[in-house]
């Protein structure tokens, strides 16, 4: 019998030990200190949600169903709001899909743990754009496995980058969000949405399409999803995060046949199923209200911040600065100059009481340190300057210390 | 290039092919059927459900919290109901838990879900009680490990048998439920609990401790929870779905300071947040209403149903049958004489539309044969008189057909 004290440490598993842990998070606690202005967060604006709206709906949910809201339900979600999911996508792409593939999850962040425990195994490998999404990063990670980013092009992911990487690896999936990419803002093209379709096809690799912001349209509404091309092999994920809410927690997977039985287990496995009052609140505020109209106006909201973002950014940020221009989404994505490391500017910029997200946060391998994520949704157009202001004055110190001149 | 067209098979982890289905959510289905009796399901009552109560507390948590309610929140979950929880154990054992170290969680589920992902590598073993959880072990066996089943005794976990099994596996830890065991109805004496802790000291054994029926007694309050007797080494869960609702989903878990990181991590890749609207509608619930009362409501039905059910039992199954005598909870366990194998018994029942979930569904290797488990809490008196008589009749039809003589 060994006498030391007892420790978690050697009773951890290797997937615990992966998983990575998420910047964004870690810094939500500075970027809600007072006086901070934050580019950092991934949060939509809360000036349009519909509070008012919610109320009632949820007033209504509790007065027609009562007792069976607050009983156990199934698995694989509301119908009703299914329906309302599959309607939708006949609405926007005239594809019919059927309720029956669609499973409701804890936000889309719950769709990317389905999925890795659907796929993974320790030691997989998987594939996705580089850079990529934070949450999509850590909840891979926790299945401890090999992640290989591909580049991403102005018009989407490289597909000579795919075929090459896809060589070297043997990958378990391809995982992309093609519309207003978190963090680049960057969309496929549709021709490189049909390239990426038939590669994947010949390929004979699956696909797990990310798609939170889709409705986040700024001048023109998005291409199909690869999921539509190619539904045999793809996993498509939709978010009620971005257009009503994402303290409600609830988003989707659209799945083919051949997985609708493992998912639901997966689901079942993971938390039985997702929370009843707040699916069935969603359905009647998707039914009671004009749903257009409510997404327009964050379209246009959110198009106007980015532009003054954008304008403002072109101003304060050092020459030779490239930017993305998205048409939707939530985040303009900046590369500074080879002389300034984000990481050490953030140091910076909080000092200054303004922050972003440094780019290597979106690598798996250290790489993106010339470059940050910039949020537009959740600062007024004077916090927005103000904010510029103080990045310019964290620049200016930082050239000081670090020598810099450009 | 292989020219067989596309399979998701080879795609698949081990894991997601480990996970067994969930008996109960498949004959949830027939459960629901119209006609059925079920003594199946895991439900609460739902005429105890406090919808109106409910319903103003949703009202209220809008008007006051508005905007941030819909906002992404912390992972770790909403401080003032944490710190209702921490006061709640503090008012009930006079034990002091910092809200620090609770997290909240989609249901006990996501805990047990969560403690796999901290702990289980493919390949370790486990060690639960016999019969044990069907919803642990499913949450479980998504980890691709082994379980190792532990006899129960009248009086909790055999320690004999625990250190059998241990010496043989070499488990990463023991789960367990110590009050109104689901299924057997057991509860673990106070000796047990104080034997259990300190084997597991010198044994230097995590224990996760599931406690959803806590508040759920009949005559007298529960013993002290494993867990305040070895802190350092144990995880406690705790759930609100038979306190108020389990369409709400929300539960916690209790854990040591040295496993608050990785849990913080493993909750954010598992879904960021457990729902925020929910969140504070619990606790406005329970600072808004007599608490106790709304307990001991429930309590005194319970017991009333345990009663009805366990004198029925006793008057239309087979002499020598065995049935356990819960305080607390919501099931009762029966275990049929040799003669009778109730996974073929519960075909018989579901013809003469009464259904109970068979013994074998609690056991990892096919044992349980004889026994069933029977709800308590989901029928009312006729219902349940109505549906042991069914129930007898096919004994009757089984005991004619397979040539049984009792």
């Amino acid at each position: 019998m060994n006498s030391s004290p007892f420790t978690f440490e050697s009773f951890l598993s290797g997937s615990c030990k992966a998983i990575r842990s998420s910047f964004l998070r870690e810094i939500l606690d500075i970027a809600g200190m007072s006086g901070i202005i934050s580019f950092a967060g991934g949060l939509p604006n809360p000036d349009l949600f519909p509070v008012s709206q919610i109320r009632i709906a949820l007033d209504q949910v509790m007065s027609d169903g009562g007792k069976s809201t607050l009983q156990y339900s199934g698995s694989q979600g509301y119908l009703p709001l299914r329906e309302w999911i599959a309607g939708r996508y006949y609405k926007r792409f005239g594809i019919k899909v059927a309720p029956d593939n669609i499973l409701i999850t804890n936000g889309s962040q719950q769709a990317l743990d389905l999925a890795g425990k659907l796929f993974l195994d320790p030691g997989d490998c998987i594939l996705m754009e580089k850079p990529s999404y934070i949450g999509a990063i850590q909840a891979f990670s926790a299945y401890d496995i090999k992640m290989e980013q591909i580049s991403l092009e102005h018009d989407g992911i490289s597909i000579t980058e795919l075929k090459e990487k896809c060589r070297r690896c043997n990958p378990k999936f391809l995982y992309g969000i093609p519309n207003y990419q978190n963090p680049s803002g960057i969309s496929y093209s549709e021709g490189k949405r049909l390239l990426l379709a038939e590669w994947l096809r010949t390929k004979k690799l699956p696909f797990i399409e990310d798609d939170p912001y889709s409705e986040i349209y700024f001048t023109k509404t998005n291409g199909i999803p690869v999921s539509f091309l190619l539904p045999e092999q793809c996993i498509l994920t939709g978010s009620f995060s971005k257009m009503i809410s994402p303290g409600i927690r609830t988003g989707w997977m659209l799945v083919p046949d051949k997985l609708k039985s493992y998912l639901l287990k997966a689901k079942q496995a993971a938390d039985l199923h997702t929370n009843n009052i707040v699916q069935q609140l969603i359905y009647r505020f998707l039914v009671d209200n004009d749903v257009d109209m409510h997404l327009d106006r964050i379209r246009i909201h959110y198009h106007q911040q980015k532009e003054t973002m954008l304008m403002l950014a072109r101003h304060f940020l050092p020459q030779r600065t490239r930017f993305t221009n998205p048409d939707g989404g939530m985040f303009i994505w900046a590369t500074l100059p080879d002389e300034f490391d984000t990481t050490e500017l953030v140091k910076y910029a909080i000092s200054e009481k303004v922050i972003f997200v440094p780019g290597k946060t979106f690598y798996v391998n250290g790489e993106g340190n010339h470059s940050m994520r910039l949020n537009f949704t959740s600062s007024s157009p004077d916090e927005m300057e103000d904010g510029m202001k103080r990045l310019r004055q964290a620049i200016n110190l930082y050239m000081e210390h670090m020598k810099v001149k450009v």
